[in-house]
């Protein structure tokens, strides 16, 4: 694999930073540090500094993300009800291993930018519409009827994101448990 | 009703600034601007400085958006199905009134300290479980298992918190609507 250039390493540092304390914590100074890049190299990279930068960790981590759809809900798999038990129990495990800082990489920024930045609210919608429309196909795919899957995509997110909140919130991954119950029942209701 | 005092009048500004763009956009200067009041008066009241009026925006607002689950879910419903309808409604009404800027007053903030600011996480912390609570001993007197309560609890302020995130990001209320149609399934599932 090649080494990540500058450009990378910017925006990987810039997505890290996000999904740990979000958009208006994130100083330009703690990107190019953790990205051990020269200072001058952001502006070189984004002119349109933090703002740009931040659209284009939003559009690579959103997206990276979304693959994990594909993993959890690829074309192995044989029973959606066992999938979606294992998408919410890796979300789990990944929530403490990770002491409770790694959950959704732009739901924070996506909260903190919805009222007052136009640009960085669409780029996060665009990533939120990218899961949704992977989430259906794969749904379709193992059985859910076509005009039924969006809902369940928009479903399983919106219990994955409100346990992401009140998990990092109580450091707790009870929870998790209970969207995943939730979300299990909604896929058993829509296959019967 | 009596005048808001100075001190009333700073924790509202701030949980007003928190719901519109969270904790670290908000800044003392806009506080005080909103609140009407003296530069000087935040400190004479809030010695901690806006952690301290951080934390107290938080459990006021908290508490009294958790009023909204006694008015919804009250004595009067006859039908938690209705409720449950109305709940979500209500949610999606307040959404496009307000230009999607009125969703939950914590979220924003609760997400961006979850890492960083233990103070602060534990003051959202204390908000969430006081709403499980609540809903669930309503949810108990409209029909449902007492081992089952706290479950629906969650489950339904997941789903709230997950729509009020895919709302504000995309500006509709369809996975309003979707959230909605999961919690309406998963009440008549525990009522039956």
């Amino acid at each position: 694999m090649a080494k990540p250039t500058t450009r990378d390493r910017l925006v990987g540092a810039t997505a890290e930073l996000f999904r740990v304390s979000g958009y208006h914590a994130t100083s330009v100074k703690a990107i190019v540090e953790r990205a051990e890049a020269p200072f001058g190299s952001m502006y070189h990279h984004f002119p349109g500094g933090k703002e740009e930068l931040g659209a284009a960790a939003i559009t690579t981590s959103g997206l990276a993300y979304g693959d994990l759809i594909d993993l959890f809900f690829g074309d192995d798999v044989t029973d959606l009800v066992e999938a979606t038990n294992a998408f919410f129990a890796g979300a789990a495990w990944t929530l403490t291993e990770s002491d409770y800082a790694d959950a959704c990489p732009i739901a924070t920024v996506a909260l903190e930018v919805a009222s007052t930045n136009e640009d960085l609210r669409r780029a996060t919608s665009t990533v939120f519409d990218d899961w949704i429309t992977r989430a259906s196909a794969r749904f379709v795919q193992h059985g859910i009827a076509p005009d039924q899957a969006p809902r369940l995509a928009r479903g399983l997110i919106m219990l994955l994101e409100g346990a992401f909140l009140l998990c990092r919130a109580g450091r707790t991954t009870e929870p998790m448990a209970d969207a995943q119950a939730v979300a299990v029942a909604e896929v058993s209701r829509l296959l019967a």
